[in-house]
């Protein structure tokens, strides 16, 4: 704030200053700057109000959250004007094209296959770092540690465009949005929190951490419009403790960021005010029969059991790619290739004129998921009339087969695309597959039970809403979180099935999570080897248990505590720290440890006498906590997340040890990673 | 598990040797004592059997978190039954006394008095832990330090009892539920705890703490029938950090407790599915005009501006009954005196024949706040008719003033009643009360804004949705927490209203939070001078950063390393503590800490051969964290409650300075708070 004020104090009293000691051909240049300079302090002084009245109101910071949420927000409602641009383009075409199923057979399958290698293309020339989900990494970030080239403006503009590419191949490469717009949103969280350091002027230690857990937040709030789970994410999503101060900041940004998102859709005119993102018809009245729990209560078996294949099959497909010379050739020189051949080949599945007309692929994936969610039941032919009224259901119960067959179709060719289609090296999000892969088992559960009861007194019976539950209960299962549930409800505004949600959701992850099995995000981070604890603590237990003596280096620079300031000037110089340690040679043991903080030392060393002894030359402070080299790895990795500290020195009977910082912390977790 | 076994091993092997050694008058009395054995041992097999079974599916603990739910659910269908139950006899007294004002004025003044001065009788003679909410003490046990007596069965009848009471006192006593309720299911859990400990064998370090956890998610949720608020509320109710291990448990309580609430609505045939507590009739189709958002700005500003006058007063009156010797001679001698007159005084207040019949006084808190959340405006003389469908809610229409009047009437007399309920030393919850109370000032500002549009386009004013986020607002200010936004959501089951109702809390809290200003449960704990930091650090900030080496006191019992084993059972009897710390005499200052377990001195101390040296007698170990005297009050909280160590060791450059323990860190919290 004072440099701003000095600077614009500086400029209104000299202006004539500046405008002599330049270039002075044209009489009316001067003149120009003058008025030019003087306009930019007006416009400095502004700023400068501004600021200080938003700060009466409340800290800045939380302009920054609010803002966070708006502009990713607005980010997410261009992605998806963009993506749906081009998928009515690609229609339009398509439908252009009836009569010959050749052209149209070319049309149908080039289309995905150009986008999946021009996404990868981008991924692999531009930014290697853009591709898959990103959740991965953001967790690793939010346990506290760095992973370079995450948060690059590069990395931004790839992903963002990457993502579109990908969107725009619908339900044929049938991926989604949410993981990558969360890493989206955590780089326009990281910038904005920059920008916030450099306006505040000085740097609060936390605040990057703060702005990233806020951002996770945002990033699911404003792809769903949905607060609530966007906060339960952001829970989720970090290592083990959640900070209660994150707490207000992320349900204000989630808000800011939900909001804005719906009210575009208002001043765009596609709705008359904020609505959900789908919209039902269940009957409040009568959501459903209290003996109908039970059938929630195998939903949620059901959708658990199968969420086990669907890992098993992911793990081990994660473990081919890392095995199979053939794979390992074509997802690191041959990406666009290969993007190119898997983008053909699920299009040549989904081609309406084959197995396609079986399992909608007309729709979009929200069609897709709408007509999932419909209350009616398919079976029940008087209500045809109202089925039809959503045009593009008419797919379900058009086909020649009998109505739960083409689910039955869907499910079981799906589960392989879906897994064929994780292996793309593209920026593409996991979430939304998975849901509505639940939602059709939901439905197929509903639809069955419409079936069994069509002659009973239970008149009544939504399958939609066993969509909805098994939707929630399928993807809470896969990523091993509750907040799937949430979102189910706030994308739907179902709040009358809140219990049969839960239910299915709850049981689902028990049944997934029984005998530690890693979830989908605990796969690629181990697949990757991110220095990630609990993913590493899915697999093996033991690890964090590990003695940090085992794993320990000793220190690279100490200084003796009678060390004179050319030997503290060498050691700062040399070490990579930010503390040095200081020891105390005393009798036959080194016992005291002090810690020389980097920038004390960098103002002392302006001076030129080199004989002044240590304690004249800069500030020596006693490290607060100790650790000792039997306490384990996870005590270490906890004492330093929630102690603010960046250096924890490892003492055994007051003798130095070694130093645990993060790079250092990461470099352990990276072996013990290697082991498995 | 294998105490069991071997007990019902050992009984089933030899029958008659218990059999023999009894009284043998009777012939028959053998025989019966046989086969009462032998039916016991079939039980007890069974039981085996059943928990062998139960753990195939999932861990025990498990079913231990859905029984917490399951049983405070119960607890509290039973406690609504019986309130019901009572405040419908004393309404039907009242009204068979028509005709006599003055028969009619004893009946509704004497009524409500003889309930507090039962209540206060109660908890003054049987249990004085029972007054208040018993918030402020869950949070300082959740923060990790014991408070004596509070989860005493005795406590647990006292609460409940009196809970009767106070809640039969109805609209005129204005108290609520909920605080006391997750009092009450916090002892539940600690009951099952235990339990589950006895059963399991083993003493899991960290059960009762997790059981804690669930049990507040537990209270909030089955009072209310609302799992999501219920996980939230535990979430803001942790002291700064929230283990995310703590979460499924959570979910899966709270929603067990949740369930079996509503379920019971529908087994006693009040309704015919899961509804909510609530029922509103909000419109879908259009439930606010996008502009309107800027009016619910004004809302939370308003709710965010009242909720601080409140928290004013409540904090002065507070310390008034902590200074004024009147005040402190009836709070602490005459409490049922004190109680009887308050009860009374108010019921004078609300007397339906004198300020009564302006404030619905003939309704339940219910009946208030189902006609404060109607979504009709109660001044459009053509919705008359469906406003008194709900017959309570004539109250507000019928009275001899226009609408808004018995409104604003309302407000200023319930904020000073309020604040005086809130003295009452009887077993009540506080957050009902502000619940609704914000709904009026919501119902106010909608009521106005439906007057002042009612001759423009937008017809479809809803001052319900007012209502609701008003509510959500000022109780969300007043607790400085969000999860009222989610209370108010489950509760109606309006999800189209979630936006404003998040921007109008929001804004509320943010105002109420401004200037570190302590929340109504800070208040109370620092009025009660309990050991909670973060209400300590609202009051005064620095508190927080108090050195340690400031409060630290030297270690009582110390041992040498060359100890031999008389010295040792010597410090072990006289220390208080689990660890004695172990010293090591080397050179002229003291340097090695190591800690001796007090479990496995009692083990070794069998033995007789007390000239054995320390390392032969028990299993010395060397802490795995340190602290140093510069560490703060705050760090060392933080990474006492992290670590899991039962102690922590303080040294300096080596030296022992003395060691924190959670009874030690009380002590230091409690002698800060004398400060202030």
């Amino acid at each position: 704030a004072n440099r701003i004020e000095e600077s614009s104090m500086a400029e209104s009293t000299y202006p004539q200053k500046g405008a002599h000691s330049g270039d002075a051909e044209s009489p009316l240049l001067p003149h120009m700057r003058r008025s030019c300079r003087s306009t930019r302090t007006a416009v400095k002084v502004c700023l400068l109000r501004l600021k200080m009245c938003m700060e009466t109101l409340c800290g800045l910071e939380w302009y920054f959250f609010a803002a966070v949420g708006i502009l990713t927000a607005l980010l997410s409602v261009l992605m998806d004007l963009s993506v749906t641009k081009i998928i009515t383009a690609h229609h339009r075409v398509y439908l252009n094209l009836e009569g010959s199923v050749l052209l149209q057979f070319l049309c149908w399958t080039l289309y995905p296959a150009c986008l999946c290698a021009v996404a990868s293309w981008l991924s692999h020339y531009v930014c290697p770092f853009s591709t898959g989900s990103g959740i991965p990494e953001v967790r690793t970030m939010l346990a506290g540690f760095e992973v370079p080239h995450y948060l690059s403006v590069t990395n931004m503009f790839t992903k963002c465009l990457g993502l579109v590419c990908t969107l725009s191949g619908g339900s044929t490469v049938f991926l989604g949005k949410v993981g990558p717009f969360v890493h989206v949103s955590t780089m326009m969280g990281a910038y904005l929190s920059r920008l916030h350091t450099h306006i505040q002027g000085q740097n609060k230690e936390d605040a990057g951490d703060q702005m990233m857990v806020v951002s996770t937040a945002v990033g699911v709030a404003s792809c769903f419009g949905a607060p609530i789970s966007g906060v339960l994410f952001s829970i989720e999503v970090a290592c083990s403790l959640f900070p209660l101060k994150h707490y207000l900041p992320c349900f204000l940004a989630a808000s800011c960021g939900a909001l804005t998102f719906r009210l575009f859709a208002v001043w765009s005119g596609e709705e008359e005010t904020l609505q959900t993102m789908f919209k039902t018809n269940f009957s409040t009245k009568l959501p459903f029969y209290p003996l109908e729990i039970l059938i929630f209560v195998f939903l949620g078996l059901l959708c658990g059991a199968v969420s086990c294949l669907y890992l098993c099959c992911h793990r081990r497909l994660l473990r081919y790619t890392r095995t199979m010379p053939v794979l390992i050739r074509m997802l690191t020189t041959e990406k666009v290739l290969y993007s190119a051949g898997v983008g053909f080949l699920l299009a040549c599945v989904t081609f309406p004129h084959f197995a396609g007309q079986f399992m909608a692929s007309k729709c979009t994936m929200k069609q897709i998921l709408t007509s999932l969610l419909h209350s009616k039941s398919w079976l029940s032919p008087s209500q045809n009339a109202s089925v039809l009224e959503l045009a593009p259901c008419v797919d379900w119960t058009s086909s020649v087969l009998p109505v739960p067959l083409p689910l039955i179709i869907f499910l079981l060719l799906k589960l392989w695309m879906l897994l064929l289609a994780c292996t793309l090296p593209i920026p593409a999000g996991y979430f939304m597959p998975v849901f509505i892969y639940g939602a059709a088992v939901g439905r197929l559960v509903g639809e069955s039970l419409a079936y069994v009861t069509s002659g009973s007194n239970w008149t009544a019976v939504n399958p939609g809403g066993y969509a909805l539950a098994g939707a929630a209960a399928f993807s809470g299962a896969c990523t091993q979180s509750l907040s799937p549930a949430l979102s189910a409800m706030e994308l739907t505004g179902q709040f009358s099935h809140t219990g049969p949600i839960f239910i299915s959701t709850l049981i689902a992850n028990m049944v997934s999570r029984a005998g530690q099995r890693p979830s989908f995000y605990d796969n690629l981070s181990i697949s990757k080897r991110l220095p990630h604890l609990p993913s590493l603590k899915r697999v093996s237990p033991r690890l964090a248990l590990t003695p940090l003596g085992q794993l320990l280096r000793a220190p690279s620079v100490l200084l003796q505590k009678a060390a004179r300031q050319a030997e503290v000037q060498t050691a700062v110089s040399t070490s990579s720290q930010a503390d040095v340690p200081v020891v105390d040679s005393d009798g036959e043991g080194i016992h005291a440890v002090m810690a020389v903080k980097y920038d004390d030392i960098e103002c002392a060393s302006l001076s030129k006498n080199l004989g002044r002894c240590l304690e004249e030359v800069c500030c020596v402070h006693y490290p607060s906590i100790l650790l000792s080299s039997h306490s384990t790895v996870q005590q270490a990795y906890t004492v330093l997340s929630v102690s603010r500290e960046q250096t924890l020195f490892v003492t055994d009977g007051g003798k130095l040890r070694g130093a645990i910082t993060w790079p250092e912390l990461k470099r352990m977790l990276e072996d013990l990673a290697q082991d498995i």
